[in-house]
């Protein structure tokens, strides 16, 4: 039951027996239908989960209340608003399953408890809060600087199977363009044999 | 000389005097004139820095070549492209000098050193990594989903002291708006008594 997180920890520390039943011990294990809220703006963010099944998005509202998706998650990926989870402070965020998800749940409580016990998991969120940051980088600087075919193209290496597994909408909220413009860059592209 | 960075720590962690000697050992002391470029698209960034003087800013490039700040670090701030240096991959990013400036450095060599001698900096590293990660979320949120007022006035909470630091184009260059813009924003602000 227990594989896939234990591999995903182990890429950043060695972790015996014992250590691996601490730690799962204090996991809750939840399953969340599809297009469930997980997190709303104004919210406080209780959950670190690790991705066992599924996919989720991360969104925000724009000043006219249009939904921009931030970043998606699937399977074998961290999720939680880092920010709100750890300062307990209110989030900016919106945090949604796309599809009918297991997701392993670390709470404030939970999580301090694991860096008390076994405190060389302080690497394995160090890594995963660097990995994230690196993510949101290249998101920030795929909007702010790129050209709306260059972000579908960095989006496709990001996320190569999320265009099957979710509706064009999501991916027009991604790129900050229409659903029709979606369908024009990915034809484009086709047509060049990409 | 070392009071600063040694408080900056200490924040996250309690450290005997062994282990602060230990830890200022393999720190670089680098002062840098201002309007140097520590870092440049495609090099590898080989510093995480602690910013003991001065002000730094990071930007990048345009699909038009046009430079756009990203994110100010100043006094108490560490700097670096943390992507770019943990993974050893080039980087998209831009790191320059806006004044003199002195910067205490590890490089991944040093600070693999040092965590491997005190396993409790992934601590601190943990949640320096995490306070840049929600800088740039909030960055993202504001730079996607909020007018250029709103984004003036989030920037004037996170940086109080950067208008009276650097000059108007770099403000602009963050703001993602002209600098004729940001004087207009800044005049009718202060007609409001803010």
């Amino acid at each position: 039951m227990f594989e896939n997180i234990i591999k995903n920890v182990s890429r950043f520390i060695n972790i015996s027996t014992g250590e691996e039943k601490f730690f799962t011990d204090l996991l809750t294990c939840q399953t969340v239908p599809k297009k469930t809220v997980l997190l709303r703006e104004g919210e406080i963010c209780q959950f670190e989960g690790y991705i066992q099944k599924g996919c989720l998005r991360m969104y925000c509202l724009d000043d006219k209340g249009v939904e921009v998706t931030i970043l998606f998650a699937i399977e074998d990926w961290w999720i939680s608003d880092i920010a709100s989870f750890q300062d307990q402070v209110p989030s900016k965020l919106y945090i949604e399953t796309l599809e009918d998800s297991e997701i392993y749940i670390l709470t404030p409580a939970t999580k301090e408890k694991l860096l008390q016990e076994i405190p060389k998991f302080e690497r394995v969120f160090r890594m995963l809060v660097q990995r994230n940051l690196s993510t949101l980088q290249n998101r920030l600087v795929s909007t702010i600087a790129r050209t709306a075919s260059d972000r579908y193209l960095e989006f496709i290496r990001v996320y190569p199977t999320i265009p099957q597994r979710v509706a064009q909408y999501y991916i027009a909220s991604y790129l900050g363009v229409s659903k029709e413009f979606v369908s024009t860059i990915r034809k484009r592209l086709a047509s060049k044999g990409k």
